[in-house]
C-alpha cells in the first residue's frame, strides 16, 4: 500500500514529503493508521545529523496515536480497530529485562530496531523501489506504520488521538522519571532543570506525588508562566542569580533538594542537577539526551556524601502496562495534557514545527493526519 | 594528664611520639583508654599532605577501641568501665540527618569535627602548651583520647580490642557498603575493584549477603588468596586481560553486574566500576576516597539506560546502632577479621606500619597500646 510519510533522506536535510511503499504486517506485527503524533527533541536530534546512530533515509516520528487496521499471523493482543500508542520501548513480558522489576528496558527487539528494521532484519517502507528504514521501532512520521505487537499499547477509544500521542514519550517520560524512577514521596522539595516537554510533565509528575516545593529552573522567562499552571512553586532563571545557581539552590531548598530532574540534556547542567541535591540522600535524574560524546562529571565526594545519580528512559515505564493507565489519567483529569499542545499542523507543514521547536516558541507541535 | 601519643607535626613528616598533655572530658564527653587502633589509608592521606583540609599539629587515628575511663557532666549513655569504638560517624540521634532514614551522616558535631575541635570549639590535647588538634573527633593514636559521647560505639566486654578496633573503620565500612548502601539481594552477581582492607571487608559482606558471584579485581596478584578466603569466587588481573577491562568483566558477569564497589580511590577504576554495572539495574557504590580536585566522569547514557551511581561513608553505618551488632557478628563467627590483621606493633613503630601499607604487604596494621 502507500503512506503519506515525512522522510528524512539525509542527514541535516529537511524531512521530505512523499507517498511511501509499505508492505503489510508479518508474524507478530501490526500495521497502525497513525492519527496524530508529536514532534519530539529526539527526532530532531536524529534528523539534524547530531545522533551519531542515525540511519537514513529512514522515516522518524515515535509519539504518535491510531489505530489498528491489520494484524499479522499470530498477533493475540490486539485487533483490528483497537486505538493504540506505538511503543519505542517495547514491553514483550518474557526477555530476562522484562522479568526483573527493577527495569522497563525490554530487548526483545533492540537490535533490529537499532538498525532501523522490524525484528526479521526487513524494512516494510520503501520509495522508489529502494528501503526507507524504520525508526524507533514506531515511524509515526507516516500516516500509515508498521511495528511489533510488543510495541503498541491498547488505549481506551474515547482518549483524544491528537492530545494522548502526547503519552507516547514526553508526558510518560517526564511523570514517570518522577513516579518510577526516582519514586518521590509526598512532601519531597524538589527542583526541574528545563521547562520544556519533558521538564512540564516532571513538574506535573510532582505535584500528583505531592512534592511540597517544585522549583523550575530555564533561561527562558516565557516557560514560567506555563510551568506554574502546571504546579511549579517557585521559578529561578540562571541569569538573573547573582552567583553560583547550585549554592543558590541549596540555600532556596533548605540544603538542597531531596530530588532533581535534568531535562536539558545539558551534561554542566546534569552536574548542576547532582550537586543541588540534599548531602545525605538528595536523588538526582538524567532524562534529557546529551549530544555525542559528552560526558558528566563531579568529584566522587559528592556521591560519597549520600548523593546518588540516576538515569530514566521513558520514564521508567513498561509501555503496554503503563501507558493505558496514564490516559485515563488524563482522561479523569489527575494529569493535564491540552496547555501543552500550543501548536498543530498537518503533516505537510512538519518542518515549520521544528521551526518552531527550535524557536522556543512551542512546548508541543503535533501533526495532524 | 599525660598521654603517649603518635602526632603529625606538620603536614608530610613522620610521626612523632611524645607525651602530650590531656585534658579531662567536658560536659556531654567521655576521656577513653584506647586500647588498640588500626592504621588506615585515610589517616595516611591526611599525614602525607594530600588532604587538603588537613591541619596540623594534630593527633590521627580514628579505627580504635578502648574503655572509659572517666565521663563528662550530662553524659546518660556512658560510664567508667564501658567498652566502645570511638565513632568518627557519630550518631546523635537527634538532628535532621539521623531522623531521615536515608542517611547515616549525623551532623551534630560537623563542623568542629572538621577544625579539629571538640564541640565546644576547643581542643583538649596540647603540647609544650601549644594546642594540638583533634582528627576526625577520635584521635585514637593518642593512648587516651577525648571525644563526644555520641561518638562512643558501646560494645560488649569479652570482645578483644585487638580485632575489634578493626570494626572501627574497615570492617563497617566494607560489610555496610553492602547491606546499607547497596542492599545487595541474594543471588546478586557482583564486582569488588581493590582487595584492600576496605576490599576484603565489601567481599565478606557479599558473601553474608549470599551473592552469587563475588568477583575481585586487583592488580597484586598477592591479594588473591586471602579474597578467596573470606568468599571472592573469581579473581582478575587487569594486566592479564587482554583488551579492555570493562567488556571483559560484563562478559564474565553475563551482561554486568547486579552490584559494583570501588574500593581503590581511583577515579578511573570508579568509572569502571560503573560501567561494568547491568545495564537496566547495576548499582554501582564509591567508598574510596579519591585525590583532592579529582572527578569522575562518564557519558549520561550509562545512567539513562538505567546503572546507578551511589557512594558510602561508614558504610552507611549509624555507628551507635550498628557497630554493636557487627562486634556481635564477628564474636559469632559470622564474619571474620583476624587473618586481615597481618601486623601488629607498639605505638613507637607506627611508621613502620605505614610503610608496610605503602609497600602492599599489609591488609592492616594494628598498633596495640
Amino acid at each position: 500500500m502507500k503512506s503519506r510519510a515525512a522522510v528524512a533522506m539525509a542527514s541535516g536535510a529537511p524531512l521530505e514529503i512523499a507517498d511511501v511503499d509499505l508492505e503489510g504486517p508479518r508474524e507478530g506485527e501490526v500495521l497502525v493508521e497513525i492519527k496524530a503524533t508529536g514532534l519530539c527533541h529526539t527526532d530532531e536530534f536524529t534528523r539534524s545529523g547530531a545522533d551519531p546512530e542515525g540511519i537514513f533515509p529512514a522515516i522518524l516520528g515515535h509519539e504518535g496515536a491510531g489505530v489498528v487496521v491489520e494484524v499479522g499471523p499470530g498477533v493475540k493482543s490486539l485487533k483490528k480497530g483497537d486505538h493504540v500508542i506505538p511503543l519505542y520501548t517495547p514491553e514483550c513480558r518474557e526477555c530476562e529485562y522484562c522479568l526483573n522489576p527493577k527495569t522497563n528496558l525490554c530487548q526483545a527487539v533492540r537490535e533490529t530496531q537499532g538498525k532501523g528494521l522490524m525484528p526479521d532484519g526487513s524494512s516494510r517502507f520503501s520509495l522508489d523501489g529502494k528501503p526507507v528504514f524504520h525508526y524507533m521501532g514506531t515511524s509515526t512520521f507516516s500516516n500509515y506504520t508498521v511495528m511489533p505487537e510488543i510495541a503498541a499499547a491498547k488505549i481506551r477509544e474515547d482518549a483524544p488521538f491528537d492530545k494522548v500521542c502526547y503519552i507516547g514519550c514526553g508526558v510518560t517520560t517526564g511523570i514517570g522519571a518522577v513516579i518510577n524512577t526516582a519514586k518521590v514521596e509526598i512532601g519531597s522539595r524538589c527542583v526541574v532543570f528545563g521547562l520544556g516537554g519533558i521538564g512540564l510533565n516532571v513538574i506535573q509528575g510532582l505535584r500528583l506525588a505531592g512534592a511540597d516545593m517544585i522549583v523550575g529552573v530555564d533561561l527562558n522567562p516565557g516557560r514560567e508562566e506555563m510551568a506554574r499552571r502546571f504546579g511549579m512553586t517557585h521559578f529561578v532563571n540562571p541569569t538573573e542569580v547573582g552567583g553560583d545557581l547550585v549554592p543558590y539552590l541549596v540555600n532556596l531548598t533548605k540544603g538542597g533538594a531531596d530530588y532533581t530532574f535534568d531535562a536539558t540534556g545539558n551534561v554542566k547542567v546534569m552536574r548542576d542537577a547532582l550537586e543541588c541535591a540534599h548531602k545525605g540522600w538528595g536523588v538526582s535524574v538524567i532524562i534529557g539526551v546529551a549530544p555525542a560524546g559528552a560526558e558528566i562529571s563531579t568529584r566522587p565526594f559528592q556521591l560519597v556524601t549520600g548523593r546518588t545519580w540516576k538515569g530514566t528512559a521513558f520514564g521508567g515505564a513498561r509501555g503496554r502496562t503503563d501507558v493505558p493507565k496514564i490516559v485515563d489519567w488524563y482522561m479523569d483529569g489527575k494529569i493535564e495534557i491540552d496547555p501543552m499542545i500550543t501548536h498543530t499542523m498537518p503533516l505537510e507543514d512538519i518542518n515549520k514545527g521544528f521551526d518552531l521547536m527550535h524557536k522556543g516558541e512551542s512546548i508541543r507541535g503535533v501533526v495532524l493526519y
